[in-house]
């Protein structure tokens, strides 16, 4: 049959909220300077919605860098792959100083977090090795897993017991093959619920089975570890993360992205990273004000701190209204109540429409069928008014969110 | 066994250029202003090996736009991936005049291309449909077939013949399904040899089996067809590329791409395409900036001519002293010699080092054991001037050239 007559009537993934909703429910315009005030629909909201977790996304300071490397460099340079004609000391620099700041030899930049991570996984193992990886891992580790040649299986998230079931089936197969390696991939922070990956735990089996780990630290790098360095540092385990990605596009409110690891490894991934040979190196003005940006990481722990701040209270507010929580260890903040699509529709509603207050929800089929999950993103940037107001609209809609849920019981 | 030491042993497809050759023919660092003369290890180069076709990346006008957008929005702008909390009217009105300038319907800006065309064809296609490609396409068609459901099958390079063949098989094999489709993906010009896909002839066979057709015109946009619509309106065969593909990385000299369809398919795309629903919009002056290149671009085709002009003489005067140029159809000029790595190592060295001209070149495995491709890229902002210090300096290497060329026959 035709193609396109296909696609026409195939469902879609977003439902009733692509038609009707866009604009409003998908693919809304948020308007006016990055941070927690913008505007919506030419209405002032408070905005829970962006990953700027550290509050960069509004620094004039930042700003000003942004423009004098555009000033300097236009937003054109550098041309072509960074094997063939993208690199720059930049770059390079830029790839020092990160792979330092995440306590490893040697890092690897990357265009953009989605197709580097996808590439990575797709050149570090070959079809005599085994994958295994969390079963609520990112689309990009998926689609890498898609890409990549060897065995693959999933672990229940974050289930130790799980996981080693996977492990010992691996070990079992790579018994029989002289060249067969197992790689094992998870996260840091688990982006939707703000959980971390048990890290620590997966990384004490590495003493019965031999595996390398590759962690995607999206969520965690500039969040999580004293010193930002994130949830590896944050767990103590940081050693035992073998290949260490972390992305520009949270934390350093940017685009683009890095693997850190051993530099053997790095070396390797530089000649065989497909999306890295084969297309555009990141632009000259990113790279620029990533190395500030970092370097401002480091010189803020207060922002940090902020941040931290600001989740708690936020989390304890919503918690002592009566909304349920769910335990998140990280800044990621998931309203989990029981309902249909049409209630995440009115929740995200009410908020905009009835008190200024904007917020992302997800319902069936994200999160299981009869459940809606608000994610709030509390940033260093949101004051204490931002936090009251917030959770006095989230008070003002309760009984309508309440009786909802009760509806759906009955 | 260790996957690190497994790593550390596997042959790297760049062969010697890696180790030894890092920063001078692997990751070669250009520094100064975009353009035809730059410097390398403190050197002035005339540059033929960025893809800045319309001389772009050098125009003060548009340096001027890349600032001031940084400066109303940061390079932070906007966070999250596009359906999310990543749109914006700027996004939107590109996507209207993209659509327009390859007279299409509609259009969906892609964060970036190599992603962007991967999650396309990972998303257009499903395990009842059919995926026929050309054996030269660019590696991330090949990654988006690898990730496709569908039955797969590779045509030979511009072989109307193979891809009759693979097409008949396809539609042999649609006749026992119901919900089967077929999906053909080839490239309007191939940029490693500049010649352009057989659009017209492959067109025309949907008279006799139907299918729909995705064409990759990265070095297309901007530099063929009379108002740079690309390939297919070069070819007088637009109307037939039901999928169009066009990439900022080159004519536009940005980074980001987008995808023209009809509407329902750019809708579909929209709500599936997964590097799109799950990473990054394109940053803000990236988008104010694509639509005052798009502007400038049809505004000013004798940017066009320019191109045409310096690739005409460049082409002529390589011949007439005796080279072999490909007969490439579109502003890439590639220069075949016989001869081996170390000679495709010596030409690059020479060039540079006794006559500040700077060329990449490729040798096996990219070409044919026993070849080396010198690739040359034109573009607008070349001068007669470095024409001819490009041509003298070919000459007074030719007997170099030759001799190793002969050395390898003998």
């Amino acid at each position: 049959m035709d193609l396109f007559d296909k696609l026409e009537n195939r469902p879609s993934p977003l439902g009733p909220f692509t038609s009707e909703g866009y604009g409003y429910y998908t693919f809304p315009r948020l308007e006016g300077p990055l941070g927690p005030e913008m505007k919506f629909n030419g209405k002032d909201m408070v905005v829970w919605s962006i990953n700027d977790y550290l509050g960069i996304g509004s620094n004039p300071d930042i700003k000003k860098v942004d423009v004098e490397a555009t000033e300097k460099y236009s937003l054109s340079a550098p041309m072509g792959a960074r094997l063939m004609t993208g690199n720059s000391t930049e770059h390079e620099k830029l790839e020092e100083e990160l792979a330092a700041f995440v306590h490893k030899e040697k890092a690897q930049l990357l265009n953009y977090g989605y197709q580097g991570i996808m590439s990575t996984i797709h050149a570090l193992v070959d079809r005599n090795d085994f994958l295994i990886y969390d079963e609520l891992s990112h689309a990009c580790i998926v689609d890498g897993k898609q890409l990549a040649m060897a065995d693959k299986s999933v672990f229940k998230h974050n289930d130790i017991e799980s996981f080693k079931k996977q492990l010992f089936r691996a070990a079992d197969k790579m018994k029989d093959k002289e060249n067969g390696s197992i790689l094992v991939v998870t996260e840091g922070v688990f982006g939707m619920t703000g959980d971390l990956g048990i890290l620590k735990e997966i990384i004490e089996l590495k003493k019965e089975v031999p595996f390398r780990l590759l962690v995607d630290d999206a969520h965690g790098i500039g969040t999580m570890g004293e010193d930002g360095s994130g949830t590896g540092t944050h767990l103590g385990v940081q050693d035992g993360i073998d290949i260490y990605f972390g992305t520009f596009a949270k934390s350093f409110a940017l685009i683009g992205a890095f693997i850190a690891s051993e530099p053997r490894v790095i070396e390797f991934l530089k000649a065989n990273s497909r999306s890295q040979v084969f297309a555009k190196s990141l632009p000259m003005p990113m790279a620029v004000t990533a190395r500030e940006r970092l370097k401002l990481i480091k010189q803020h722990p207060e922002w940090r701190e902020q941040l931290w701040n600001n989740t708690l209270k936020l989390r304890e507010g919503l918690r002592e209204i009566g909304y349920t929580v769910l335990p998140s260890e990280s800044p990621v903040t998931p309203v989990l109540t029981k309902g249909s699509t049409d209630l995440c529709q009115d929740i995200m509603r009410k908020l905009r429409e009835e008190h200024g207050v904007f917020v992302s929800g997800v319902a069936y089929p994200v999160v299981p069928r009869g459940t809606v999950l608000i994610r709030l993103i509390p940033t260093a940037a949101h004051t204490d008014a931002h936090i009251e107001k917030t959770l006095k609209a989230f008070a003002a809609i309760q009984d309508f969110v309440a009786e909802a849920a009760n509806k759906l019981s009955a």
